[in-house]
């Protein structure tokens, strides 16, 4: 099957998941390039393929519709001239047997957002708790960013405050990151089995609340008394404390 | 003095500051944001403010237009709606007494590269030299994503090979990093004094002349075998070594 016009009615459904409500309402969600739809497809996300003519596309049993680029570029609203897109449904995991957590606060770039979710997988999470207020995971600039990492982890909203109450129930110790100078140095840390890290908004860091909530508060010590962006320093805690547990 | 409209011929000199060969030509680049004139106060980099009527301006000694916020929007190609921008000068900075380098093979991305440069302040570098190829540091999304450390810091773009062959013929060690496990893993490298340390290209890693050419390479452990954002794995690597100076 082909299809040319940029007018097509479902050429026109497609686009629309570019928009949170409709992947809602819909339970999909559009990724593009060959290297998410071979990700994609290694997690059995893959609903339906599109891709021009002279693309092969990565997973002969999924169903796959011919479309030109220009058509491509309109469902993706991108510019980056891919040939090749997908529509996936959403990965259905469970959190159930899961011993480390990553909690996000806020973190409203969307770039930072799929960075930090990229090396939660290369670290060996496989839970993320987004709080209210975090980019939507499947926001095609996060989906970009995490390489397809996002695919393979289990990621969901809650209230943070919640999932601390809840964790803490389990006696999971929580520990926050701040810039406080008062808080434990990240390489001091003894790091259990079974924690949750929590990182905080680009500007306001952690708030009060979950601060005042958490076990310990840690920073990262650098030369200069400076910030760093938040996808660094979770980067540079996830390494430390997988250097802890295994060194 | 107070300028009203989008017409004047000076706001239309100010915003070619957007584009890189008008910054070269004229020696002057463009920031907007409290934070950042702010910072780049602190450098003595100011060379001229532009803000609202409403707006107290930080520094009292350095010359200031009144502006309309539709200017401002103009000039900076922005939409946030900033109530102040400001000219700078180029840092004029030197590296001769330079004892470590941090070396960019190609960074691409603006926010990667600023990023990179925000961390590298913060871990005490004041060095850092761009191949060909790599973002503008004086582009906005840079200067956005470095928080003003860039204004504190000597960045220049060079030809890496030369400045690697320089480097090594003052005996300072080169390493490069890379996802190869046969590299050294990171946490068991011992840190000299002097050193420079690389990173690649966001796709491609540092290029096959600038390895070859590398006293050693590093690589950083996951738990999956994964690849990590170049800023992050920027961070990590920095964080690591200066943890190794002063542990």
């Amino acid at each position: 099957m082909e299809i040319t016009s940029l007018q097509n009615a479902q050429v026109k459904k497609w686009a629309r998941l570019k928009q949170k409500k409709y992947r809602e309402a819909e339970g999909r969600f559009l990724i593009e390039g060959m290297h998410l739809v071979e990700e994609a497809g290694k997690a059995g996300l893959l609903t339906h393929i599109l891709c021009t003519k002279e693309t092969v596309p990565p997973c002969p049993d999924i169903p796959c519709t011919h479309v030109t680029r220009a058509i491509l570029d309109k469902i993706t609203g991108s510019v980056s001239g891919s040939d090749i897109a997908a529509i996936c449904r959403f990965p259905d995991r469970s959190d159930e047997n899961a011993s480390r957590w990553i909690l996000l606060d806020r973190i409203q770039d969307p770039g930072n957002l799929g960075t930090i979710i990229r090396s939660a997988y290369a670290f060996g999470y496989d839970t993320i708790l987004l709080s209210e207020g975090c980019a939507d995971p499947y926001n095609e600039k996060v989906i970009r960013s995490t390489q397809g990492a996002l695919f393979h982890l289990c990621i969901r909203s809650c209230s943070l405050p919640d999932a601390v109450n809840d964790l803490k129930q389990h006696g999971v110790p929580i520990y926050a990151t701040a810039l406080h100078k008062d808080s434990i140095p990240l390489a001091q840390l003894s790091v259990p089995d079974t924690f949750a890290v929590l990182f905080g908004n680009e500007g306001q860091g952690v708030s009060e609340e979950l601060l005042a909530m958490s076990d310990a508060t840690l920073f990262i010590e650098m030369e200069r008394f400076e910030s760093l962006n938040v996808a660094v320093a979770a980067g540079i805690t996830l390494y430390e404390m997988k250097q802890k547990r295994h060194p």
